[in-house]
């Protein structure tokens, strides 16, 4: 099945102690839809300038991802541009200009209106709901959010919340929304504002998957020596975890099928930060994600007791 | 097998931002001793004064503890006094009172001499050496640290790292031993100053386990909504973990076995924070351990991908 996609398309400059890379491909949409792509045909929401590289959008459609809803507009693309400190979970945005990002009115094309699998990545609530106004009864919706819109479109992204499935976000952004400093809580009233399933990103940590009736999952981190760019991380952690789900294709969605999805997810962003932009995605093979898959399990899972 | 745990023995004033309680049995020995009991017999090894109350000593009889090595000598009982923050991650020290504990020399009943496991649970590194010096050849040696001895007591601490197979400290306090960033990078730079096993303790977010030849287990915490008292804590997870390793009772330890002792550690650190103090071990029982590690397997176990 297939997954929509929606979010920025940018131009990124990032800057880590060691390196510095200036226009590189990134953006909430890059990130997922790539991540995505590697179990399931991907349709692409965005908008670029027209100094977008032809070299990025080929990139894209080498990995079968449907760019009819990618938006072409006169001007420059979205530029962000951010630091790494030593310890690479502390960064510092240096600069943002929204440039055609900011008229941006994602427009769906008529052919993704029934796209089965919808994920909404981090961009403003307010084009998340414009874009759910467009669909037509997807099968399941995921949104990812950030600080910036609890901050300034608090009552959007409530009213979002009525309307998805499920919510990503960071340990931080969930205590930030829910003023609660323990994120089991913070996760179960997150759940009481909309969402069946939250999963809540904790960086080196792993992550929390909250489900109906209790079921909860905790799902550690892939143990990376070294983080050259965490960039996406978290967009490519929400792709892949939508693409697997839509791979599974099955009647309902289980919390068997959202386990392993943050596996996949996890797996994904785990390779990711591995070196800068998308750069890794470009040589990724099913078997390298099926490898690290296989490791979660062997680094995570402990005997039952026999004595 | 039975355990040797040295530590310190204290009566800890404890204030979280809902209650507040005096004269509390605490000290790393009490912690650990509590916490190896429910596995193991213990050998307990520390100093109280003449003003340390009776019930306590009662208690840690009722739990199997043999007290020949717990010395009661002139003065006041070793006191210390914290305070947590609304986020009970953040912790303060608001007075140390060494009193006896100032001259402590563990001195080892004969009958100690042979014990098979030993846990040096938190206390200076001289003391931890002084220790071992009177032992014949222990099976397993266990050491807790802290960043104390890190800034005042480095040179003995390495000398100890040479003499233990496995070293337990908390995230910040491996990043601070080993000036890494990556806990990774950290654990194996600390496994290369000694000890065969480095368990590195990251609060709410569980736990990371190094061994030989590369092996890696990373052991998610238990998800409690509420912590009323994190004090000992990392004490608890020590002496839980210690007690269930002796109790295996093996030839050698394998990795297996250390995987379901940091499991066993884990929830009886989860049940110890539910209460202030040392409370919550007085009603816990083998079946609430049992019950809370087939928990930990429920939420954090995933399936073999079939497709």
């Amino acid at each position: 099945m297939s997954v929509l996609v929606v979010g920025s398309v940018a131009l990124d400059t990032v800057k880590t102690p060691f390196e510095e890379h200036a226009d590189l491909l990134g953006g909430s949409a890059s990130y997922a839809a790539v991540g995505s792509s590697f179990f399931s045909p991907v349709n692409m929401v965005g908008v670029v300038g027209d100094d977008f590289p032809e070299a990025h959008v080929e990139f894209f459609k080498a990995r079968n991802i449907n760019l009819d809803g990618l938006q072409t507009v006169p001007g420059k693309t979205f530029r962000w541009s951010g630091e790494y400190m030593l310890d690479m979970n502390v960064r510092e945005t240096r600069s943002v200009a929204l440039n055609v990002f900011e008229h941006f009115n994602p427009a769906l094309p008529a052919s993704y209106a029934e796209t089965p699998f919808a994920l909404l990545a981090n961009i403003g609530p307010n084009l998340q709901n414009h874009v759910l106004d467009q669909m037509k009864r997807p099968k399941f919706i995921v949104a990812d959010t950030m600080d910036l819109w609890i901050n300034i479109a608090l009552d959007e992204l409530k009213r979002l919340l009525k309307r998805v499935d499920m919510l990503i976000l960071n340990d931080s952004e969930a205590r930030h929304l829910t003023k609660q400093t323990s994120l089991v809580k913070a996760g179960q009233q997150i759940q009481a504002m909309g969402p069946r399933f939250v999963a809540v990103k904790k960086g080196e940590h792993g992550c929390l998957l909250f489900g109906e009736n209790g079921d909860f999952f905790s799902c550690c981190a892939y143990p990376l020596e070294d983080v050259h760019d965490p960039t996406g991380a978290g967009d490519t952690f929400a792709g892949g975890f939508a693409g697997y789900l839509a791979a599974t294709n099955r009647g309902a969605v289980t919390f068997a099928d959202l386990r392993k999805a943050v596996v996949f997810g996890s797996v994904l962003a785990s390779y990711n930060v591995e070196q800068f932009s998308l750069e890794r995605m470009r040589t990724l093979t099913k078997a390298d994600i099926q490898e690290r898959y296989e490791g979660f399990k062997l680094f995570s899972h402990f005997e039952v007791i026999e004595d």
